[in-house]
């Protein structure tokens, strides 16, 4: 089964018109994909940026091997963590000295939500997503429990409606601006505002957003923000997360893991913890340099790119495959998830198909690389870094044939076959 | 002023034998370090071994480059912490399945020390020792304190006494093996005997022990233990720390920081969490899988060799410098510090000194590199897989001359004019 020509001509010309008016596509030089792969994954690990390699081999070959201890001071790698983060701040409109860069998102979490609880005493609830990503809601659930209080999961949508009638018990509410399954974009001002007006502090969570839409943490005077440093930051797998801690809180941020990195005076080494200065507290022990100075080199990707046209961007790439879809996958048995107004979409699409396992199978033999999310989620993001309309129109089109020509099945087969 | 040549020929002559019998001289061609570089502070960052570079390369260009988001299978990223972990496991004496790497030591102790207490409820005391690294026991004081717990500093060689006296009210213990400042070894089958003689936990910070003396976890039957990466085990600046949780507590072993890498299904995205079987519920957040990769090839350093050989250089090493010391520095101010016989002392040798600081310094421009714990502490640490005689030897001949010439005063002179 093929799609009719002038269908297919007239969004291969739609695609080739955004493309040449793209301001950002000179971006894509700054990434280093493989040849015949179009990589809609990078909201789960962002692509190798060029500046990457050159910068990993001077870390390892002179900096640790050559300069070996003294890099501390004569590279620098002291500074890492406040240098990297203030790099990210850039990207999500905080201005300098409030985010620190290391450990995951999950430890980060664990660190600005007790910190949280302890800048509201005497509240008892924690508000989180019932759809936040598990790690979010683990944690939650385990910093509750330490200090006596309780969660409720409180849909994104449902939220202003609790604040209202408990909004007075809750300490902290930490949700996604972005759901990460269904990739819908959340009021992130709207939200900040309910949960800020009834006393509590708003923590978001920025894995899905940082890198890929404007995050204004200072002008919407968000409290305490986390994220990870490998999806659209392209940082690398695993890289270091970050954690933000807006000015006001600098001073009373009182989080558990008091490593030896956040204290005062680091090298006084003496028996007490007495906390840095300023979001320096929030270090805690020595971070995994190397992956850092790789976060910090992908992070160069993003020198003089203003991320309003990111954002632009990426709707017109998350825009145009939905039309992509309604017209080439129509009848197909797809069930459309991300919402179509741009106001409401993150920066990727996902549809809804029983076969999504073995079809993101299928398409990854063929080199377009998505991901899925159970039971029966397609998953596609968008970097518009590094992505093209031309990549999306030709992801759309492999789907129709995968799915007409039945390759999934022959990929499920082959999966039922191979795997015990 | 020089020393007379006959006694520094005798010294050289003694180096060179030790040398030439010594069965681990070819693991130096393992490491690459750098010409006219006497590195006598690995205890602080291992030198680089020549397999991290190619690894490196590979995990940048060709793993996240190429494979990307695959390689989470298809190159094992995923099992990178607990695989790492065996690998560590091996050269601290824990069978497979116990040790986990990632994160950061201060993480791991926090995640361990709160695990422990959770083991020993009602037993209100977390004992630690006044000369820990900070960073232990600023988490023992902010664990005390999360739990209603106190902490009680204790002296190494004083807690037998003070178990007798109030072993029954002590959840866990937790001590180093060797003092970071000193370079005294204590008694860690004793040690472990006494705690859990009381009922207590013996938990094992093994930052200094780990690639550097063997250590028989199972065998002696300790409970908890941590380290870095990045000191003997030479795994890079910040490499992921490691955390041992002998099999007997995995099933009850509940810590706090519950990422969803720690979970028994990580994939099936459930809002509650459900621990894995084993110690892969120790994993927390997604791991810095660069970092974690450079330590894994830099432990192949190890591959083959026999950590009685590595203890005993080790040994030869620090009495060798004792005894170029005892010679070469007599007269000259020099405090001894490190024990001399041999069952109590690490591997490092550590001379006192008021002008510490300044001759560190001064060393250091010479191209031998030690350093310095406040106030007057010069720390020499050896590395047996890359250290040999004739450069302890050329290390305590140029501290003497840095000393006889007064460049420390200079050097001091130069950094007070500079630093501000």
């Amino acid at each position: 089964m093929t799609t009719a020509t002038p269908v297919l001509d007239a969004l291969a010309a739609r695609a080739t018109s955004l493309d040449d008016a793209d301001p950002l596509a000179p971006l894509r030089e700054r990434f280093l994909l493989p040849e015949g792969v179009v990589y809609l994954d990078g909201n789960s690990l962002g692509a190798l940026p060029a500046a990457v390699p050159p910068a990993m081999a001077d870390a390892v070959r002179r900096q640790w091997g050559t300069d070996l201890i003294r890099s501390w001071n004569d590279n620098a790698w002291w500074q890492a963590p406040l240098r990297v983060g203030d790099a990210i701040g850039h990207l999500i409109g905080a201005a300098p000295g409030q985010t620190v860069a290391g450990d995951s998102t999950s430890v980060q979490l664990f660190n600005a939500l007790s910190a949280a609880v302890r800048l509201r005493p005497g509240r008892p609830l924690l508000l989180t997503d019932p759809a936040h990503f598990p790690t979010d809601q683990y944690i939650a659930d385990s910093v509750a429990r330490l200090f006596g209080l309780e969660v409720r999961r409180i849909p994104a949508a449902g939220l202003p409606g609790f604040l209202a009638e408990e909004g007075h018990r809750v300490a902290v509410a930490g949700y996604s601006p972005v759901d990460y399954r269904t990739g819908e974009l959340h009021d992130v001002p709207g939200t900040t505002r309910a949960v800020q007006r009834a006393g509590a502090l708003m923590l978001w969570d920025l894995c899905h957003a940082a890198g890929a839409l404007p995050v204004r943490l200072d002008e919407l005077g968000v409290d305490l923000a986390v994220g990870c440093g490998y999806k659209y930051l392209s940082g690398g797998p695993g890289a270091p997360a970050f954690l933000y801690v807006a000015e006001r809180h600098q001073a009373a941020f009182d989080h558990p893991i008091t490593g030896w990195n956040g204290h005062s005076e680091p090298f006084g080494l003496s028996g007490g913890y007495t906390p840095a200065e300023g979001v320096g507290r929030a270090r805690i022990g020595t971070p995994p340099i190397l992956s850092l100075l790789a976060l910090e080199a992908a992070l160069t990707a993003f020198e003089g790119v203003d991320m309003e046209l990111v954002r632009a961007k990426s709707l017109s790439l998350t825009g145009f495959f939905q039309d992509c879809a309604d017209t080439l996958l129509a009848g197909l048995g797809f069930g459309d998830v991300t919402p179509r107004e741009p106001g409401r979409r993150g920066s990727q699409v996902v549809l809804r198909h029983p076969e999504a396992y073995a079809m993101v199978q299928a398409l990854a033999a063929r080199g377009v690389v998505g991901d899925m999310r159970a039971p029966d989620l397609l998953r596609f993001g968008v970097n518009a870094l590094y992505i093209s309309h031309r990549e999306v129109l030709d992801a759309v089109r492999q789907l129709r044939e995968v799915t007409t020509d039945g390759e999934h099945w022959q990929e499920r087969f082959r999966l039922r076959t191979t795997v015990t």
